[in-house]
């Protein structure tokens, strides 16, 4: 028995990720019509884990989205972080220093798990488990996407095409390579990160800077704590028992931290490369790519599912003003408009980055003018700010 | 006819730079004996061209050395610069972002001057053309220093040493190495510099972001200019004529300044590598290390004479203590106090070059976050507090 489906919709979305499941959402509200694909199985997608820091914007565009009910409920509001060097702890207070903006711990499994039962209770059509998913038409009038769904080849016509289907997906690599100019940056070091249900070491989240390198301590929950340690790349996740991880993050603590680290069973134990990756422009005719189908940054301070979720809010307004007002200025600002906040973000990261982490060419010098930053940060009113602004994320144009 | 010698002072100063001269002079004024011995002779160091930008901390030093007088007559006080990317310009208002902080343009040829000459009325002692200089006793209770002097053997005994004779003196060449930690970074590039008899582009400084490379727009005085280019490690100066040099400078310039631009003959041509560098500690029993004896910065932000200035504010501080009050703090906690502002200005000047220069191995990325560190720089106050506060100086402490 095969699912009946359409010949066409207004907006075919590639990617049931985050950003492909939010933007369907946004655009049934607004009464387009949409059909998401995705490559993988719906477990699949739901079991990804993923960042975990939504910034107000975001926790505003879920709201705009009616996913928000759950998130209020669970997800654990923070007026401020810690930054630990040197040592000792030093507290960022987000709200003191943007005027009350803070940030929601809320993992993007469970923000993936909300879309996705608003979806399904919306009655809306996700396609999973489509292989040899092509492209066509986008640089004229009518586009349509094919694929292979239960064993057919379909022909899906529509009016757009979203790409929010990451960085490896088939949208990006569907735009001919001199279309496209692309920004790249490999970091020398990864991130080993542990899942683990135990209480978090701290109320809010630490950013360590140690001679030993990054260390972040993280969490999903009250019971459920995500920690990440600064490993070598050629590391493998297997060659780190759960022992070892827990005396290398807590060497990497301040003394009190260390102390009263409770550790257990990982849960999930990965590494992860870090990266910045940029491609111009994010508009291809009627094939627009967002989140990580067109930028990547590296997870310090958390900025990727924050910039998907404003690529999303960008396009979702743009499709929404063709539709209903029959305007294209917002498409044609697409692009620009989203870079511009990309760009701004991804040196965010980079900076966050460079000043957390041992990079094995560095140097002593290295180490030393990342303490005098440190120290600068946490000293300088202006300087707090700068890190808080960015960090709650920078307003939407 | 040879000068008649003591064979005692409290104090031997190496060094008849902006550095040694400005200590003599305040230890003076507290009634401490001094003398200072210098390598070179007084024509060179009368005439080497350096930095021109004082902050105010160093402006009230100078003032509190009795010396400021010329400089409030001829220097000129700015209250902001501008900086260049995009092909557009702008202002960094130094006076509105700091609640009234300025900088003075008075190059480093006119201190020396003034402190040559407020030396001599004072019956100063200023040696000249020392070779052979040595350093002795420091690590105990009887120091002194030999040289040779008008070709006689002299050794001066002192209470203390105060090196102040830059990178490549003797002063911190006479630690042994296992006492000292220096911390290096070379940059991959050099400043092509050009002083000329025209009067400037613009009446404030513009440092300019360029795709073919960094540029700055300086003075000396509203007839006397001196302009920079960022050049490769391996040009001379020679290979650049002066058209060259106003052809490329006119290129990394907004239209308007390439425009404006007077050129003129070169007064002086010539490259300047740029360097970080600190060595620690900066004080070795009753020798102390200051300015650039101690430390360089890359030329960008121009902190190596303010830092100079501060080195040796905080030295005489402690001499005066030693001295007069019969207290040793000053003295003991010479090294770290300097130092914190050390670190905190080359983070400055580091921060300030990677943000303006091209790098070979950067890349696009590099071009790209730059462009976005820029704008994000100049649209945010928080971030544009930084960069202010930090080009009028941190505080004393």
């Amino acid at each position: 028995m095969s699912t009946p489906l359409p010949q066409r919709t207004q907006v075919v979305i590639i990617g049931a990720g985050p950003s492909g499941l939010l933007l369907g959402q946004l655009l049934y509200r607004a009464g387009i019509d949409n059909v998401i694909i995705e490559r993988q199985s719906a477990d699949y997608v739901a079991s990804r884990i993923r960042a975990g820091i939504l910034e107000q914007t975001t926790v505003d565009l879920l709201d705009a989205a009616g996913v928000g009910e759950r998130m209020h409920h669970e997800g654990l509001p923070h007026d401020g972080y810690e930054l630990c060097f040197g040592g000792e702890r030093h507290r960022i207070d987000l709200a003191e220093l943007t005027g009350g903006k803070r940030v929601m711990v809320y993992g993007q499994t469970e923000v993936t798990r909300d879309l996705m039962e608003a979806r399904a209770k919306a009655g809306l059509l996700t396609l999973y488990e489509t292989p040899d998913t092509t492209l066509h038409g986008f640089d004229g009038t009518t586009p349509s996407v094919r694929f292979t769904h239960e064993g057919r080849s379909v022909e899906l016509h529509c009016d757009f095409i979203a790409g929010c289907d990451g960085y490896h997906g088939v949208s990006r690599a569907s735009v001919p390579a001199s279309a496209v100019t692309t920004y790249e940056k490999v970091y020398p070091f990864g991130w080993l990160g542990v899942l683990a249900d135990v209480p978090p070491v701290a109320h809010e989240l630490i950013y360590a800077n140690h001679e030993r390198g990054f260390a972040l301590a993280s969490m999903r929950s009250n019971t459920r704590s995500r920690y990440y340690i600064q490993c070598p790349l050629d590391h493998k996740a297997e060659q780190w028992t759960d022992d070892a991880f827990w005396d290398e993050l807590r060497r990497r603590l301040d003394p009190s931290a260390a102390e009263a680290l409770v550790t257990g069973p990982s849960l999930e134990k990965s590494i992860a490369p870090l990266r910045s990756f940029v491609a111009e422009p994010m508009r291809f005719g009627r094939l627009f790519l967002a989140g990580d189908a067109a930028h990547i940054v590296p997870p310090t301070g958390a900025k990727g599912l924050n910039l998907a979720a404003s690529d999303v809010s960008y396009l979702s307004r743009a499709l929404i003003e063709h539709f209903t007002e029959k305007s294209d200025a917002g498409i044609d600002h697409y692009s620009d408009t989203c870079l511009r906040r990309v760009w701004r973000a991804s040196r965010f990261s980079w900076w966050f980055t460079s000043l957390m982490h041992r990079f094995p060419d560095g140097g002593d010098i290295e180490r030393k003018l990342q303490e005098a930053e440190l120290g600068y940060l946490v000293g300088s009113r202006a300087a707090s700010t700068v890190m808080a602004e960015n960090y709650v994320g920078l307003p939407l144009v």
